[in-house]
C-alpha cells in the first residue's frame, strides 16, 4: 500500500523511555497525516486568504464524499483556477463577523476546508512563523443553486485525466507504514504517501457539514465558518429582504450564549477489543450475519454517555458475547471516517469464571467463538481481505477469514498473537 | 470521598497477565458505575414498563441538570408515586412506533432515562434472565406546558427533607476508590458509593436531550425514545390537527433513511496528557489566565475529525506550548459530563530537540513550564483542591497548586511521578 519513507536521519530519536517500555507506537490506517493543521489559524482570515491564493496551494475536490484521485492509491489535486468558478477568487476575504451579518439562508456556498500546510514542501508560502504548501478541500457536489457551476468544475477537473473514486468507502489510498517511529510521520511523510489521512480528514469534515445544515438547538439553518470547522447559528437572515434592506431577526438560539459543542464537529468514540482468554491461549472473535462465510473480527461498539472506555469494553463484550472481561489496556487508536468514528483499540482479558459464550443478551452477533491463538496467527497471514473482496490467494475454504491491515481489528490481533501478552517484558 | 468497599472475595481474580504486565487499572472519578445498563433492553417496552412499575424502582430527579441529593456525597431517590403526576403511571406503555404515529410537537413530555439495574440488590424484580433493582432518572425542570406539574413534583420531593445540589458542576458525590480491581466495581459497589457515576450518566444524557430539541438534518422537532438514548425525527405531526384527524406529513429528513449518528447521544473525545521531558526528570504543565495564582495542570484539547488520539496529543501540545512530543501511551479514561466529554488520559515524552516552550502558536495558555518531578510530587501531596476551592491546609503561598483527585489530570501526574516511567519494568 505504501512506498518506503525516504531517509530518516532522526530515527535515533525513538530511543525514549516510553518506547523502551511499551515498544513502538502502532501505525493505524487513516492516521499519519503529512500536514500540520495549524488549527489556531483557521479563524485568521488574513492567513486563509493568502494561503488560498498562493500558487502552491493544492485543492482536493470531493463529490458526494468521494475524492478526486489519480488512481486508487493517489489523490489528485487541482489548482485554484479550476475551483474558482465555484469558490470565487477570495472566499476567505470576509471575517466570521461579516459573514454572520450578511447571512442569507437562501444562498448556498460550497464548503471549503482548510486542511493544513505541508511543511516539507519549501513552497515559498509564508505567514508569520509558518511555512509550507497549503492544502484545501472543496465540496463540489452539484446541488441547489450551485448545481451548474459545480458540474462545470467537475468537468474541468476530469478533463485533466483524473476521476472521483467509485464507491463510498475507500481503503486503497496510500498510507505510511512499517517500522518508522510514528511521531515523525508528519515531518517525514510525502503528501502522496499520507493520502489516506488527508482523505479521512476531508471526508469526516465535509460529511459533518453536510449532515448538519440545521441547528439542533433551535431548528434554524446554520452557516459554515472557520474554514469548515464550525457551524454557527446566525442571529439574522437576509433571505427575502429586498436589496439594501435590514436583515430580519431570527428566533433565539441557546448556542449563541457561550460556547456550545453543537457548533463543532462531532466524533463518535467507539471501542474495539481483542479479548484473550484467562490463560492467554485463545482469542474471542464474533461475526455478523451479513459478513461472508468464515469471516470473524474483534468485538466493537459505541461508547455511551457517562462511561469510560474500559467500562464500555466490558459492557459491550458482555452484552454481545456473554463473556466477562477483567483488566483492559488501551493499545492504539484509529480515525475512521464512516462517518465520524474514533476507533479506540483495546486488549482485554476474560476472567476465569467468565469465558462462557452467551448470545442471548444483545442479538447483534450471529456467532462468537474462542479461537486458538495459532489459528488467528495463521489467518492473519493467509486469510485477510477487505469486506467486499474475494478471499486472498492461497486461502483454503473453511479457514478463518479476517479484516485487512487497514482495520485496527487486524492490528490488535497482530499485536496479541505477536507477543503483546507474553509474560516476558518488552 | 468514599467508604471502603465491603469484603471482596474475588480479589484474587485480578491476577491476570494484563494486570501483571501493566499493573492495575486506574480508577477515575465518574467511572465505576454500580449499574448494569442492559442497553439492549432500552427498546423493549415490556421490560421498561415493568421496571418502571416495580416497587423497588428508584427515581433520581434532576432539575436543570442538578441532582436531588441527601447531602453533597449521596444522591436521593424517590418512589414512583412522587414522579407519577409528571410521568404518568406507565410512560413506557407505547412502543417507539406508536409514539411516532402519535407525535405532536405541541405536547411536552419530561425525559425519563432508564439508567440500569443494580444486580446486587435482590429486589424481586425479574425480567427474562435479568434481576436487580431498576434505576431511572427524570428531568423535572419546570418548563413549557409541564411547568406546574414539575413544580409540584419538586415540592413533594423536597418535603422529604432532601434538596437539589446547588451549583452546576458536582464533584463531591461518592465514588469507589482505592486498590480494588476496577473491573469488579459494577459487581461490588453499593449504589450509594457509585453515586458519581450514576449522576454522570444521568447528567450527560439529560443535557444531550435538552440541547437537541431540533433535528440537525432537517430543522424539525425531534422526539426522545429508547428511554432517553435516542432522538428520532417523526415523519408526521398532530400539532394543530383537530381531535381524531389524520396527522400532517412533515418535510423529508435524511436521518429517516438508515441509521444516523445524529439520532444518538454525542460524546466529545478529549485528550489530556502528562508530558515528560526527554530525560524523564521534568513534567510539562500549563495554566489558563482565569485560574487561581500558582495553579497549573496537564495540557488538554478536543480531538479533531480524522485524527488519532496520539496525533491529537502531539498537535495540541505543540500548538499550546511549542513542545514536540514523541511516543504517546494511553493510560486511562474518564467520562466528564460537562457537557459530554470523554477524557482520554495519555502520557507522552518530549523529543530531545523539542523541549523549548513557545506560547506564540495558539494563545490558549497564559504560561507553560517544565516542573521537576519532585515539585509535582510534593504538590500532589500538599497543593491540590477543586478549582473554586481554597488551597488546602498546609499549602504554602507560592507553591505549585494542582487539580484534585477527581480530575484525571491528577491521576496522570500521580502515575508518572509514582514510577510509571521508571526504566525498571512493572
Ligand atoms: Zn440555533
Ligand atoms: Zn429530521
Amino acid at each position: 500500500m505504501a512506498a518506503p519513507i525516504p531517509d530518516l536521519p532522526i530515527l535515533a530519536e525513538d530511543d525514549s523511555m516510553l518506547t523502551r517500555k511499551f515498544g513502538r507506537e502502532v501505525a493505524n490506517y487513516f492516521s499519519g497525516s503529512p500536514l500540520n493543521r495549524v488549527s489556531f489559524l483557521r479563524g485568521d482570515h488574513g492567513f486563509l486568504s493568502s494561503a488560498f491564493s498562493h500558487p502552491t496551494a493544492s485543492f482536493l475536490l470531493m463529490e458526494n464524499l468521494s475524492p478526486l484521485a489519480q488512481d486508487p492509491t493517489k489523490l489528485a489535486y487541482v489548482e485554484k483556477s479550476i475551483v474558482e468558478p465555484l469558490t470565487g477568487s477570495d472566499p476567505f476575504k470576509k471575517t466570521e463577523e461579516e459573514l454572520l451579518k450578511e447571512f442569507n439562508s437562501d444562498v448556498a456556498f460550497p464548503v471549503i476546508l482548510f486542511l493544513g500546510i505541508d511543511e516539507k514542501k519549501k513552497s515559498g508560502f509564508e505567514y508569520k512563523d509558518y511555512r509550507g504548501a497549503p492544502y484545501f478541500a472543496v465540496d463540489v457536489t452539484p446541488k441547489g443553486s450551485i448545481t451548474e457551476v459545480a458540474k462545470g468544475v467537475i468537468e474541468a477537473a476530469k478533463a485533466k485525466g483524473v476521476s472521483f473514486l467509485p464507491g463510498t468507502r475507500h481503503i486503497t489510498l496510500n498510507a505510511p507504514e512499517g517500522e518508522i517511529p510514528w511521531f515523525f510521520v508528519q515531518k517525514t511523510t510525502p503528501a502522496d504517501i499520507g493520502a489516506a489521512a488527508i482523505y479521512a480528514q476531508a471526508r469526516a469534515l465535509l460529511d459533518w457539514n453536510a449532515r448538519n445544515p440545521f441547528c439542533g438547538g433551535c431548528g434554524q439553518k446554520t452557516l459554515s465558518v472557520n474554514a469548515g470547522m464550525k457551524r454557527t447559528c446566525p442571529p439574522t437572515d437576509l433571505a427575502g429582504v429586498p436589496e439594501g434592506g435590514a436583515p430580519k431577526e431570527r428566533g433565539p438560539c441557546p448556542t449563541r450564549h457561550g460556547v456550545s459543542n453543537l457548533c463543532f464537529p462531532r466524533t463518535d468514540p467507539t471501542m474495539i477489543v481483542a479479548v484473550v482468554s484467562a490463560d492467554g491461549t485463545k482469542m474471542l472473535l464474533g461475526r455478523q450475519k451479513r459478513w461472508p462465510p468464515y469471516w470473524y473480527s474483534t468485538l466493537a461498539g459505541f461508547l455511551e454517555p457517562g462511561e469510560s472506555i474500559e467500562e464500555a469494553v466490558r459492557r459491550e463484550v458482555w452484552e454481545e458475547s456473554g463473556v466477562t472481561v477483567g483488566r483492559v489496556v488501551i493499545h492504539s487508536s484509529q480515525p475512521w471516517p464512516y462517518p465520524a468514528n474514533l476507533m479506540i483499540g483495546a486488549i482485554g482479558q476474560a476472567t476465569t469464571e467468565g469465558e462462557t459464550i452467551n448470545l442471548g443478551n444483545d442479538p447483534e452477533l450471529e456467532s462468537a467463538k474462542w479461537f486458538p491463538m495459532e489459528e488467528v496467527r495463521d489467518a492473519l497471514l493467509t486469510g485477510t481481505s477487505g469486506l467486499g473482496e474475494a478471499a486472498p490467494e492461497g486461502y483454503k475454504e473453511g479457514g478463518l477469514r479476517l479484516p485487512p491491515q487497514t482495520a485496527i481489528a487486524n492490528r490488535l490481533m497482530d499485536a496479541v498473537t505477536g507477543g503483546f501478552l507474553a509474560a516476558s517484558k518488552i
